[in-house]
């Protein structure tokens, strides 16, 4: 918890944190559990009614801050330079066609700068930590998170330290030491890295970003859902789809959605399908069976979705029974696939996450989840070029010609 | 050139195509060299005078398309679903700092669909090719026009094929083959991959995607500099920079920023600071010699700039002359320089040539072309997610720890 700070009080938008557990509430902007029901717990941050919002957004830019009723921004806080959010949206006629719907909605987190959505909460986490006076700001992680805190740290002059487990591939750890990051490679597995991380940053004024404790990341994640809703309004979709890992996302988009009803950016919340690797499906299991969590060990191509113990259990749980909401899994042959028709229908290079999500959409049409007549939002998580090795094993090579005009002339026309 | 197509004559905001030699017009929207100057000579789009944008550009959303009364496309022209242009604008005051400017701008054109600034042309052609029925795009290129062409395309729904030299990187291929286009892998090296390629497509109903030939990218090229122009108004700094290649990007930039002023968004023509690397500075030698190119092969990291023979030379050195544009050259070591300038101090990764323009105007600073009151506006062109390899070359690598709490709290404490 760091010293000095002028986030010392919740801003005056947020009404208290609130126990997902017991419904306790507290104004301590740094209870990040509950007292009663212990470390384990989680909290989520809740607005005082913030009225139409409609009118009054609309001449402010179309970034994530865009909607600061709804976001524990302190008063007068330093926001990155660098836009964050605001992310394109695009109709994929070809694609609803091939998957059977009526309309398919694409939202392209890719375009992040650190081309992933975790720059939504990245940029929160910065945010708040620079209004806190943090040292630094802190995170365990090998993939988007680290690299979007690396990045949105640098945007803002802040020191960022990322704790990685021995198995963090190369390309990724030049991405982090690129933004300048302390990068620490622990002789260990990711969850005693994470454990380490925690233990070492609750000691010091450094600004932890992890999803799973932070209450805050939550509300940077569910502002895809805020600028979804403000752009399509009365076209919003009775569906949106989004990959699931540790289940913050799946969480952070519902609360955005139910949120954006509130505020009458649109009529309806819409249900939100969650979308599970085969290998990596514990949210899956739980809601198929007795709402129990039961931990496996993680197995597909889909690393940012690659989570055998999701940390955020309860908070997407409890989303999904609120919002009606549907769960299923794909395999990694579905997701490759998903990735050629993202590309190939829409123009869209998704990164196996976010290609799971398209995979998802067309398996709950095949399920008959979805129907002829449903449109759907599909939020595309994180950009492909961040794994083209994985690109590699979705396609076949070129063909091969020799540099022979005539015989060049014979393939064309074979 | 298609044979059924809604584009046989010029739209009616576009005035002519005159040569860049000769200055002789023609209202034939297919002529794309002059029939007085021979087959190497060029064309330029000319306009009718468009009078004041400012107010008649506000309302329309911001990508690229907003300028559409200074491009050439044809009424009711099909658009890309996919958001092309309208690319962040941010301030970079650390980078500033750094550097001894007073005020630097990025425009970070890594947002862009495949994450290029190509993505503006290549959309400038598949509007241009569905318009004109055409039955395929087509180019060749392993780089960044490539991606550009194949994603764009695929948006569309129309086919590309794209031929590319026996020493394409399988990664690049991979994202061509991502997005669904034929890919021809000639066994020879890329001039003549290149020459191919033009004789085959000019026989057939193709669209040719090759910026130094077809008279239309660069109008897609230049709509950076409008949105630069828009954005920034009268706060439009002096210089501009930008990495320079085959030359097409700098002579478009400064046509972009001469329309701007003429349409009334800035109030003069910022000099444009053309960037090359030392390994291929046809351009540099030509402007501080006698004008005349002089080929050598290209030897540097920045593969997007990596041009022995520049094919647009004409365009770029009238342009610069028109401009009183600076060029200069920066080192591999300086590249990089500016590859972790970029991501550390402002939090945006750049690809080795985007990281040239960086390092090129530290350069200018040193030599005294720029001064401690200049601002900058320096355009980012691509994404570092597209040259991991590179990137990684750039830094160190992680501190190794053991799983040691105490031993992890030594080293911090070191």
């Amino acid at each position: 918890m760091p010293t000095s700070s002028s986030f010392t009080s919740l801003p005056s938008q947020v009404r208290a944190l609130r126990c997902i557990l017991c419904g306790a509430e507290t104004l301590d902007p740094w209870a990040w559990s509950c007292d009663s029901c212990g470390p384990d717990s989680r909290m989520d941050v809740c607005y005082h009614p913030s009225g139409d919002l409609r009118e009054r957004v609309a001449q402010r830019p179309f970034d994530q801050w865009r909607y600061r009723e709804l976001l524990p921004l302190p008063e007068g806080a330093e926001l990155p330079p660098i836009q964050v959010g605001g992310s394109p949206l695009s109709e994929a006629p070809r694609l609803a066609q091939a998957l059977g719907l009526r309309r398919v909605w694409l939202k392209d987190d890719g375009r992040n700068p650190s081309a992933s959505l975790k720059d939504r909460p990245s940029a929160m986490a910065v945010v708040l930590a620079a209004a806190a006076g943090s040292e630094r700001v802190v995170c365990a992680s090998t993939g988007n998170a680290a690299s979007s805190l690396a990045c949105l740290a640098a945007s803002m002059g802040l020191p960022a330290t990322i704790f990685v487990p021995q198995r963090a591939p190369a390309p990724k750890l030049a991405q982090l030491r690129i933004f300048g990051a302390r990068v620490l490679r622990v002789a260990a597995d990711y969850d005693t890295t994470w454990e380490l991380c925690q233990r070492i940053a609750t000691r010091r004024p450094w600004f932890n970003r992890n999803c799973a404790v932070n209450p805050y990341l939550v509300e940077g994640k569910k502002t895809v859902s805020l600028e979804l809703a403000d752009r399509l309004r009365e076209q919003i979709p009775a569906w949106v789809a989004v990959s699931v890992g540790d289940g913050c996302t799946y969480a952070a988009v519902v609360k955005g959605l139910e949120e954006a009803h509130a505020a009458g950016f649109i009529p309806f919340v819409p249900r939100v399908l969650g979308v599970q690797a085969e290998g990596a499906q514990p949210l899956v299991r739980a809601l198929e069976g007795d709402g129990r969590l039961e931990l496996r060990s993680a197995e597909t191509i889909a690393d940012s979705i690659a989570v055998g113990h999701p940390r955020n259990f309860q908070k997407a749980l409890d989303a999904a029974r609120r919002n009606e909401g549907r769960f299923l899994a794909v395999s990694d042959a579905q997701i490759l696939q998903g990735m050629r028709d993202g590309a190939r229908l829409a123009g869209i290079f998704a990164e196996p996450a976010a290609a799971a999500t398209v995979a998802g959409v067309a398996e709950a049409r095949r399920r008959g989840i979805l129907g002829s007549q449903d449109e759907v939002a599909i939020l595309v998580t994180g950009n492909g070029l961040k794994d083209t090795a994985t690109a590699l094993t979705a396609v076949e090579g070129p063909e091969d010609v020799p540099a022979d005009e005539a015989e060049i002339e014979r393939r064309l026309a074979g």
